[in-house]
């Protein structure tokens, strides 16, 4: 009784499914005694558990319909326009979709906007979710580079449309970038969301970083450029807790009648309960201080992450100091595969990180000797030895397997 | 801005994407005022909600990882295979795949079988949810009847198969069929499982109402006579409450990993603070007395709203006192159009219940003569009233139509 028993009849695209690098890494960096700073997890000592307790404990007792199906949650979508009023943007209810997290967000919008065999314009280093999410459309897919501290090359987007190419949908994290750590720079965001609206196309701008920005000015949404061809997605997941599973769209009212129905086929609706717990939450006021917290509690964890980098690592790599988000984006020396580093790495120093080859949207893109870390999820020793162990693997690596660096 | 603005950039199927049947009924249903018969939602007043909050505090102050992303709870699968034994099934841990409810369940499933313009069997009446879930693959549906003391019509089914039909998928609601309202006769049961395996195509069994049965014996699932070929889809949403959305696929082991894919690019993972307050409020031991409890109330509902029925409405009326679930279904005399019924019982008796015309696969159903009733959530005298206000609104229907009746 395994997959291939029932081969026939699946499905054309499933017949191609296998666990993804994700998956995998989440297995493997699951194992005891691995140090993960593989995957994007909050952090989970950093929960506001007990206030988010009162909570649930308080909407339990008031509500009887927690346990009910329902409409969308009207107070929850108020707090989220004025969560939405930080980031720049002038929305209403009326323009906040609810969805359970970003990832069911992102998947609504490629299946509103997306035809089978459609065409999309992404980031050639991009987040293997959303490729997820389009891989059963077989899309053809249009690629710009991203400049490491400015973000999405702009200029080439344009250089596509120009030659008369037109995407169906454009996808952005323009904050926090995952894999690449960038934040775009405010003129490439002016002049991305002018091209949106002259050629309109709809963007994708998948904004679960948004909140997690560390450096003043905080950079603003998309959509506070852009109003009807920005679908900016947003979500709880890093801010409060994951586990939850609600996130949002700001869309224009006219496009909530479709996301409905995809919405509805797709899981009915977003947990009433979560929706409710998260509006008592953020009524009794608790988010404010709980975002100042964590921001200044990341943007520690990510200097010791860099200094750590730059101080353990060959002197050949770099590393950008992130504005936000959650991961570091380093580049070693040329002739280091980091396929391979893993495999040490996980073997002899018990360490996992995402090689660079897990985000390349084609095979032409140099980036065998990059990996994606993420900085947020161990306290500030537990990430000095995370890099003291890669270091270590780096080293081991080196003398392991000294022919196959002197053939290169 | 409005949908029009987009409409060169929605992708072909999202074009024809309209406020489904079931969203409008959500919506007129909850105006102040009407009494609703329309949607199947469980009773609120009976959700076991003081246990379930104990269980949910227990959580949040002992489970440190309760508000994080995680892989499948374990003990959630282990009491869901205890769950599944009621219902005849014996299954392991590794055959539970958790999903967000069972309408994710079902969507899950139609990803990985059904290709695009695949084809589908299908009855010729069916839960609205699954068509939406197929419609963006624009099926060939094959439809079978549905006999309503017995079920799906095998016979037709075999027919087909014989002819050398081969669909991708069945779909069938053998338990509470919604809408029909029918338990499937164990003989059928067999028969079905039997030309699945002979012919190799998967069945789903929604099993949405399996755990909600009033009569002895219980009817199996058809998951208990077929390991392979049944894909069987149970939820907590209407044995505990559906806003936690949690639902389950009982799967062999080898389709998990591919599952685990499609499930993932829609929305990473099922709550897990759901889950583990669902296993908490099970592990107290809750489940068996709130199963028994809910399943003797229904009865009762069931009972008054059938006999009020075969009370109030006119003697041609036929209805089929049904064995489990929360539906029941009515032929009303043939010169009646439940469609026009529905906007009169709305002006001016406040009731709403759904169209059969609503559930029809195909134009060629003759079905506008019937409706669907929810009886399971109001308590007795609502139900009653339901049922007089509704032979109200027939008798006005009447007497405000009579041309339209005569010519008939």
């Amino acid at each position: 009784m395994t997959a291939e028993t029932h081969t026939r009849t699946l499905s054309g695209g499933s017949r191609t499914f296998k666990r993804s690098t994700l998956q995998e890494m989440l297995w493997q960096a699951s194992q005891p005694g691995v140090l993960s700073l593989a995957l994007g997890l909050p952090a989970a000592e950093l929960f506001p558990t007990a206030a988010f307790a009162d909570a649930v404990e308080k909407v339990l007792s008031h509500d009887a319909l927690a346990l009910q199906y329902g409409p969308p949650f009207q107070p929850l979508k108020s707090h989220i326009v004025d969560l939405m009023a930080r980031r720049g943007v002038t929305c209403k209810e009326d323009e906040v979709f609810l969805t359970t997290g970003a990832q069911q967000a992102i998947s609504l919008l490629a299946q509103v906007f997306l035809s089978p065999k459609g065409k999309i314009l992404i980031e050639e280093l991009a987040y293997p979710g959303f490729l997820q999410v389009i891989k059963p459309f077989a899309p053809v897919t249009l690629t710009v580079p991203t400049h490491l501290e400015t973000g999405m090359e702009i200029e080439k987007l344009e250089e596509l449309l120009t030659e008369g190419e037109r995407p169906d949908l454009i996808y952005s994290i323009a904050d926090g970038h995952n894999p690449l750590s960038v934040s775009m720079s405010v003129e490439k965001r002016l002049r991305l969301v002018e091209l949106a609206r002259y050629y309109r196309i709809p963007i994708i701008e998948d904004g679960a970083y948004g909140f997690l920005q560390y450096e003043t000015p905080s950079m603003p949404s998309l959509r506070s450029f852009e109003d009807e061809w920005v679908f900016s997605v947003g979500s709880f997941s890093k801010i409060l807790g994951p586990s939850l599973r609600v996130g949002w769209i700001i869309a224009p009212p006219g496009m909530m009648d479709v996301l409905s129905v995809v919405k509805e086929a797709s899981d009915i609706d977003t947990s009433t309960f979560s929706q409710r717990a998260i509006a008592a939450f953020l009524q009794a006021g608790h988010m404010p201080s709980h975002l100042s917290n964590l921001c200044s509690e990341y943007a520690k964890r990510r200097d010791t992450q860099v200094d750590a980098i730059r101080r353990y690592f060959p002197p050949s790599s770099a590393v950008v100091r992130p504005r936000g988000g959650v991961f570091t984006w380093i580049e070693l020396p040329s002739h280091i595969d980091t396929q391979e580093l893993l495999r040490t790495a996980l073997e002899t120093e018990h360490v996992a990180f995402i090689p660079g080859r897990a985000f390349a949207v084609g095979q032409s893109v140099a980036v065998d000797s990059c990996l994606r870390l993420c900085f947020c999820n161990c306290a500030g020793e537990l990430i000095e030895e995370g890099i003291i162990r890669l270091a270590r693997a780096l080293e081991q690596f080196r003398l392991r397997e000294p022919e196959h660096l002197v053939n290169r």
